[in-house]
């Protein structure tokens, strides 16, 4: 999605970038700055990876605002989640939490041992890859990507199946964004975990990246730039094998080589 | 910063990202992923951007948590601000605020109502810079990157002065984080409004990097690469000169262009 900004008499294309407000519970819960575009599957990947929705049933509806005294254009900038009994305690405990910093602090606890918690099984998978399927994706995904987005305007964020067809393709100026929406289409169609699946992201892997990998069930998740060392410290205690630099002829393993057959 | 991996028996480097962790009134009131160094910079540029620290006596003290049960390694993750009573005033309504959804919402009002509240000046300033000034800026910031940042690893954010010289550059696996280091920096130092200074940040300039630029009184922003359209509205309302796609030969300007001379 682009905007067309004037410029010296010239017309010219830019980003679009708006905030999503997501509110639960007649507050707003988060707000993320996002392109607009499948926000409902952006607010359900968000809401899956903060751990407030977890069967289909959680989510009851996702819908614009029904006060009719806003502005249609801020209207479309908030989504109401109606929300089943326990995803809403979930979704008050996080708010409470992050008031009484019960939950959110790292103090005593790393960030890994929080998204691992005791007993949280790894990635389940049998998936195993000739190093030659990985080459090919990224051609893969810049075909299917906008011009805007080949141009360097948005991130961009594919899933792929075993045999390498692109199954979907997200784009926002946030990386982190397409990759919830890309992760909340599949939950909305309940088919996580992605056990079979491939991510590729357009840029880096951070930690977050890794996290919502994690999360959806992701078994490999490649990009074309570097990873962070949180990522490489999450993928490797977390059983995702990483993927980075990936290019047409080389890339690197940084954990989980045991998922790439000439490896 | 850079930590070594060891890939196929081989030894390799990643960024290093880990949480950085800021406590007020003894907990924790913002978290974000970070590449550690300049800590107390990018906590400092970090209050200062959410409106909590003004005078640079609101700042009484910024230290590693006393308490020795805590990890030396989750030590280095934690910083404890000490408020002068009406910054700390303004953190506690900022956490009330965060849980009673009044004050975060995008509900009826837009971004730029809120970062532009009725009768905040725009931008005071009588820079003003020849087109030829801006394409040497690029080279300049690689310059002084280091290798790492460079080669992808890093995101870089530099501050230039009038006569086109680096006054400062930070670097960090989060482009926001790089632009607190600098311009926290620049806080503690009393430095503020830096309005004869330029930013230049080496990735896109999105929507939260201008409203940093704005708070800290920059009058010329400039990216390598594309901003977004919300950036464009923030820059064209706030008086701020935003440059996009600097390269050595060419560069587009999407507001105020008046701080340019041959345009």
């Amino acid at each position: 999605m682009v905007a067309t900004v004037v410029r010296d008499g010239q017309r010219d294309e830019v980003a679009v970038e708006e905030p999503l407000e997501i509110r639960v519970d007649g507050r707003p819960l988060t707000i993320t700055m996002r392109t607009p575009g499948h926000d409902e599957e952006l607010a359900a990947g968000l809401l899956f990876s903060e751990g407030i929705l977890e069967a289909r049933t959680d989510l009851v509806a996702l819908e614009r605002p029904a006060d009719t005294r806003i502005e249609p254009e801020l209207r479309q900038n908030v989504l109401v989640a109606a929300l089943a009994p326990e995803a809403l305690e979930r979704a008050q405990n996080l708010q409470r939490a992050t008031v009484m910093g019960s939950a959110c602090g790292v103090y005593g606890r790393t960030v890994i041992d929080r998204t691992l918690p005791e007993g949280r099984p790894d990635i389940v998978s049998g998936l195993r890859l000739p190093a030659e399927f990985f080459h090919a994706l990224p051609a893969r995904l810049r075909e299917r990507q906008s011009v805007f987005a080949r141009t360097g305007g948005l991130h961009a964020a594919g899933l792929f199946d075993a045999r390498g067809r692109l199954l979907a393709l997200r784009e926002d100026i946030g990386r982190h964004n397409a990759v919830d929406k890309l992760v909340g289409a599949q939950w909305l169609a309940q088919k996580l975990p992605l056990s079979e699946a491939v991510l590729l992201v357009s840029g880096r892997a951070g930690f977050e990246i890794a996290q919502k990998a994690f999360l959806a069930g992701i078994p490999i998740m490649a990009s074309v730039s570097a990873p962070s060392s949180l990522a490489v410290e999450l993928a490797e205690a977390a059983g995702v094998t990483l993927v980075g630099f990936l290019r047409e002829r080389r890339f690197n393993v940084y954990a989980h080589p045991r998922r790439i057959a000439a490896l």
